[in-house]
């Protein structure tokens, strides 16, 4: 693993990947066809890309039944219990409705209202995380969203993998849907036959599946464009060398282009974790993956000081933080842009992707500047209420007018002067 | 006014304007400029398109004085009133980072951070308005934004209206950049020699700015694509024509495409309301335009009942939504997708876009089934904090780790057992 000496800030930021003018064009005629021909559309696609012919695009109860087989008890446990941490932290996240009143008569507020309905976006092949369906529906369910809809490419036997099955069906998602790619999201966005479209998008996928919501984006809401993970870990020479690799690695086995840095103002923990991670990368059943990913995305910087480390983090504005340092709480303060931070030693990041109950879609990509990870507000709507008293009107009208008429809109203060006519 | 009789649920979604191929081309061509050439693109493209040659992009303080010379001071104290009003509502809207304790140790909780820097477009020409500059602003400012950004289109005399120059004074905004267009987002979200890169860019504008926000959607973040607005009446027999017929108008007056619908189940209220229009139109400065969106874009649904009417409210998911019933608190409850929400006779809907305090920038084109105004919200960023102590890692780690193993992810396992080696 490369060690570079960091002195002024860096800029690493990087540029989105946008598809190529082929891919783009590829996904637009996938949508046209989607919107045309609906259902058979979904299945001509799913033939053509899947390598699969279905009957049915909705995943029936016996497959359900059969998935069930396939999850020991003791891990079906896991999973309610992660469930029910995730409830209880995205819980705390949901806002009330409020309201203000005047004197005047005047009242003003704020009305949280559920949307109608989500689609979820499943990515198939090993990126189908039962994980991802207990984050994405959760929020959606404590938001209070009443219809909930899942799609996910079918493997060549026709079904969707054990895990998600399970998960989906604990929380209680009916609506599962074998068609991924471009075509599942333009069937969430304008519907087909068989899907009712939905309202907003969630969920990753590959470079199509990103154009299409590009694509749809405006029609219906889109979560985020995600892009590969990253993991920073700022670290201070108190810090373990083993646990520290360890975490990188756990970053880097998700793919090829994810990113594992660490940053610190320690030369010694730097060479340390650079032999740690050969060490237990050698080990690893993902070896392939992860040692590519950290030989073309991995780095250690090292900086003269604390303060310049903490620098350099808000510049990558990493997805995932970890703050292995003596008093990992004191420098919270100061980090500006981060998707989460895990503090101290035994906050490492798999706690979050599985089971503490922070949601662990994340902005990716240096994103954490502008944007944050998934919750319960990207579920729910804000309506703005007015309510004018007469008297209000009267004492405030004149000025509303005027103000019209300065942007030389007449019939907007009319419309005020109408009132008291 | 078209009085149409509607028995079954409307569905009226319309389809979001994705520019020509054309019109994309050129503005991926103005993009790729302005991140080659810099200021050099941005000088060059406003001679194209405003017609005008500058030495300086940033406004000079002789330009913001000028400005404050065309505006009365009367003016100036309404100006103010309507900003400490929108701050007021605002204020509200801001939430604090929270955290829960356990009592194994672990910390879990929610940052809220400001977003750094943020782009304001300001549209050019007759829809220049001084209240859009209040309305993105002060929500930005409340949530803690540090680096504000205005941009627009100069005219042909090389400045901007006074109403916007005197309305970012005021509140204290110093970077104020004369450019519009494609190119102006561009910078925005490349920068140049002169203007810095912002996260996250907000403002209205016309198809070039719409697509080159789009363009750039993932590089920054944007607030959204806004359309032509709309408004939509929900009256019962109770209610006035002739105050109605002015709502109507004030909205239809901003655009061709504008859209004013009234929805009612009672005909004879339809019938006035249709005569008022038409008399009231014949007196209003711009009624070519509110003539046009009328015609085009303005409809009279009448309902069998009540109830039926709110459906149809539902469906069109207005940006605007005014109450005009006996009892318009009874009926909030029943309304799922709204921008803003006008109650009773006396809150007319300039009330909203000028003083109240709610903000005017609202979702468009039947957007609200799925997004919100501005709020503070769009101006920060929420990290999740994830501390776990041994205990907890001790408790929970096996689970963690076989929850991991199920998603084939052995380094993720492996990265917890390794705080136990």
């Amino acid at each position: 693993m490369k060690i570079e000496r960091v002195t002024g800030r860096l800029s690493l930021r990087r540029t989105i990947e946008t598809g190529t003018e082929e891919q783009r064009r590829a996904v637009q005629n996938i949508i046209h066809d989607v919107r045309t021909h609906g259902d058979t559309a979904l299945k001509m696609y799913t033939e053509k890309f899947d390598q699969v012919t279905l009957d049915s695009l909705l995943v029936s109860e016996s497959e359900i039944e059969a998935a069930y087989k396939e999850i020991s008890a003791e891990m079906l446990a896991i999973l309610r219990e992660a469930a029910a941490n995730i409830r209880d932290y995205h819980e705390r996240q949901k806002r009330e409705s409020w309201m203000t009143t005047k004197e005047d008569g005047t009242i003003l507020g704020q009305k949280i209202t559920p949307l109608d309905a989500v689609g979820l976006y499943v990515p198939g092949g090993t990126a189908a995380y039962p994980s991802s369906v207990l984050m994405n529906v959760i929020p959606a369910q404590v938001a209070g969203v009443k219809r909930i809809v899942i799609v996910s490419p079918p493997n060549k036997q026709g079904t969707l993998p054990a895990g998600v099955l399970v998960a989906a069906h604990e929380l209680g998602v009916k609506e599962i849907y074998k068609v991924g790619g471009a075509q599942a999201i333009a069937a969430l966005a304008y519907g087909t036959e068989t899907i009712q479209p939905v309202d907003k998008i969630f969920g990753p996928g590959n470079i199509y599946v990103a154009l299409a919501k590009r694509e749809v984006f405006g029609q219906v809401a889109i979560d985020m464009i995600a892009g590969p993970s990253e993991i920073v870990v700022l670290a201070d020479e108190t810090a373990k060398a083993n646990e520290i690799a360890a975490d990188l690695l756990s970053q880097a086995e998700h793919d090829e282009r994810a990113s594992s840095i660490l940053v610190t103002p320690s030369m010694k923990l730097a060479i340390e974790v650079a032999n740690e991670v050969q060490k237990q990368l050698e080990t690893l059943p993902r070896k392939a993956i992860a040692a590519a990913s950290i030989a073309q995305y991995g780095a250690i910087y090292v900086t003269d000081t604390l303060e310049e480390a903490i620098a350099v983090v808000n510049e990558l504005a990493p997805e995932h933080l970890e703050i292995m340092a003596s008093e990992p709480m004191h420098l919270l303060g100061q980090i500006r842009h981060a998707g989460a931070i895990f503090l101290g030693r035994f906050s490492s990041e798999p706690v979050g992707d599985y089971f503490a109950g922070p949601n662990h879609v994340l902005p990716t990509n240096g994103t954490a500047r502008f944007s944050s990870g998934l919750s319960v507000d990207e579920f729910v709507k804000k309506s703005s209420i007015i309510l004018y008293s007469e008297q209000a009107l009267q004492e405030h009208g004149a000025k509303i007018a005027a103000f019209a008429r300065l942007e030389g809109l007449e019939a907007h203060a009319r419309a005020v002067e109408e009132r008291f006519k």
